[in-house]
């Protein structure tokens, strides 16, 4: 026969279970960063290679690639000692994003060949870099949706947003790299430029929004002011080059180098982060486990005694909490509650769960408005024919006409929805 | 080593496992209706018992908690079957909601005990069973809040809504039992039972926008047109009362017949709603397994054939899907698909998730107003320093005071919370 006891017992376990999930999760989180920062490298390299004369910038990319490799092993032996068993929760979801980043870096191999024969264009190369290292983030974004405890995933959107920021700046040291090296940025790609800091500086301000003090200190610390003014002139020299002015692309290293810092010091931002969340799921663990010996003890030690005890009226009582509890300030952490109520403890779980689910709607609420733009981009893509790319575009030249947020306009896009023809059967 | 495949695979299991569980739950939501109808009589009984001259009503009252005891039982055993194993997911808030109501289930001889020696008012005995029936509905609002198919989550919303308006149906019954049994209807009595209308209304509403046109044919059955009048006609009586006007104790019986009338009628369309889910998740099991089927044989046939085949440059095509792939037409069912890619079958998938994940928003937005409502009342107990009743009952005037829905004041509360004082640590 169980008892309340029992159940509680059982929500306590399930918790432990999540936290142990988060820890593994966490782990494949930064392995996967790593992966990043590789291939954001890579992708600058190749950049160069493909923008520059025959025999350029290619023993530097050789280099990269090797180590690509090696990290692309590391990532896939993770995959490799993941729990497959099947589960509840996101189980389904972060495994199929695995499935679809599996196959993108399956298809490594070929992309680095139409690369090494210049059979591509520095833009067509970006493209299917970006779409690779997308797929990566998107395991990171599953990870933070998924998290039940509000410090770690605010954490976790922290490193997610972070991570985001930082392939923006990727983006934008590829872009720059093929105008340099090329000796030319018409004003396509000077907007494009303008588009990816602007949209870097709000994925900053996410991740400044949800991040710990220290973390932000190490972020500050890690902006050194001279690297950022280089970067900050030959901005300016690309994006205020008039339409056919011939840009000096002795200025390529400059301006590769100055991006390459940042994103250096980003990544050592991210692997802090990395280590605060993993830090945290540690410690949670140890209190919920804490936890979890009270209410053992109190099963062996209380059984008939509390059974007596709560069939009192107290349950009926004004002070206790309802079905959906209210938020309140959280209990202090238990100290020997053997003497308590199972009621108390019951009520008090409830009350914690209820603050719980409150603060992960507001940490949450920022993962939203990514899912928002994609679902408009999706509408678009259905709707107009476009391709994904173009869908993008269209939206973000919505942004920068109406100068909005790629957001506003994605909840625009929403709201006009009702009044399309419909592409479903 | 672990393919993409194998992830795929994976996911398959994740969502029969998720599918096998919400069977299981929705098992359970049928044992706990019925019991909820049960207790919603014993209520309306003990109302007509306390309100009424010594004796009367005494048979029929100890005749329903004979029934209630008997399933009481029932749900205690559904309880002692679940498999409370740790879990990833829900599984730590629908095991508190279990241990909390388990602790009201537990104190429900008391409470019975206190109506038998008349020591409690009629309204103290209602509140006590709107707190346990508000234990068990919220063990209904995780079932809802949990499940991962949109289909099926539409049901449970449905079901969920259903229920909480028959439960207001259930606490107007016994309001205006106690009204018509003691010949009297004050002000606050008419004023709290309008509410209890209007409240009901707007339940079913939100059961009518996710209902199936079945059960919507089979709920405008129930409600039989001469019942409704003659209910309508007794609604009237006692909230058109002029003060100190006496009421025909008379009546008392021609309303709650009428009002049990109508919640039969409910609990017969809760039932179909019930047998629409089960049928819908064993459905969605065989469907899925069928597909698991077709991804097995895959990695058993095409090993090899499917490495090389994929090691192409499609994953990098335009027209692939990426990272938050956009909402687009289900596919069809999977027919013979061995002759497919791996790359099509991961894409697929990725579709159907991002589907899957935007109906569900959809759906949750209308749960995601009962917790609007239940933090903007706890954040009105923390500031006020008021009980649970008196906030819910100032929120209720104040949405009564400015002809606003409930939602509405709870938004507006919620607005206030950052220039209200921080009772937070």
């Amino acid at each position: 026969m169980k008892t309340g006891l029992h159940f509680l017992i059982a929500a306590k376990r399930c918790e432990i279970a999540e936290l142990q999930e988060l820890t593994q999760t966490s782990a494949l989180v930064r392995v996967t960063a790593r992966l990043v920062h590789g291939l954001q490298r890579e992708r600058g390299l190749s950049n160069l290679f493909l923008a520059s004369p025959n025999g350029h910038w290619q023993p530097e990319l050789d280099e990269q690639v090797a180590a690509c490799v090696a990290m692309q092993q590391e990532l896939l032996d993770g995959f490799g000692s993941m729990d497959i068993e099947p589960r509840l929760g996101q189980g389904a979801r972060l495994f199929s994003r695995v499935a679809y980043v599996m196959q993108g870096l399956d298809a490594l191999p070929a992309l680095r060949q139409q690369v090494r024969t210049r059979a591509w264009t520095p833009q067509r190369a970006t493209q299917a870099y970006i779409r690779l290292i997308n797929g990566l983030l998107a395991v990171v974004f599953e990870a933070a949706d998924s998290a039940g405890d509000p410090d770690i995933s605010r954490r976790l959107v922290a490193l997610f947003n972070f991570m985001q920021g930082k392939e923006l700046a990727g983006q934008e040291r590829a872009s720059g790299a093929a105008a340099f090296g090329s000796g030319r940025a018409d004003a396509a790609t000077q907007q494009h430029l303008l588009h990816l800091i602007d949209s870097q500086e709000r994925c900053l301000q996410v991740f400044a929004d949800f991040a710990s003090d220290d973390l932000m200190r190490a972020w500050q610390q890690a902006q050194q002011a001279d690297t950022l003014a280089g970067l900050e002139r030959l901005r300016r020299v690309i994006c205020t080059a008039a339409p056919g002015q011939v840009l000096d692309t002795g200025q390529t290293q400059k301006w590769f180098d100055a991006c390459t810092a940042r994103m250096d010091g980003m990544k050592g931002v991210e692997d802090r982060l990395a280590d605060e969340l993993q830090g945290l799921c540690a410690q949670r663990q140890e209190l919920a486990r804490g936890e979890l010996a009270v209410l053992e003890r109190m099963l062996v030690a209380s059984a008939t005694a509390a059974r007596a005890a709560q069939r009192s009226l107290s349950f009926f009582e004004d002070n206790a909490v309802t079905t959906l509890p209210p938020s309140a300030p959280a209990p202090p952490t238990w100290a020997t509650p053997l003497d308590r109520s199972i009621l108390d403890l019951v009520q008090e779980q409830a009350r914690r769960l209820q603050t719980v689910s409150d603060e992960l709607d507001t940490v949450r609420a920022s993962l939203n408005e990514r899912k928002l733009i994609e679902r408009a981009k999706g509408l678009l893509m259905a709707h107009r024919h476009l391709g994904e790319e173009a869908a993008h575009k269209t939206m973000r030249q919505m942004a920068m006409n109406q100068n909005k947020r790629l957001v506003e306009v994605a909840e625009a896009v929403l709201a006009m929805a009702d009044v399309l023809p419909s592409a479903r059967p």
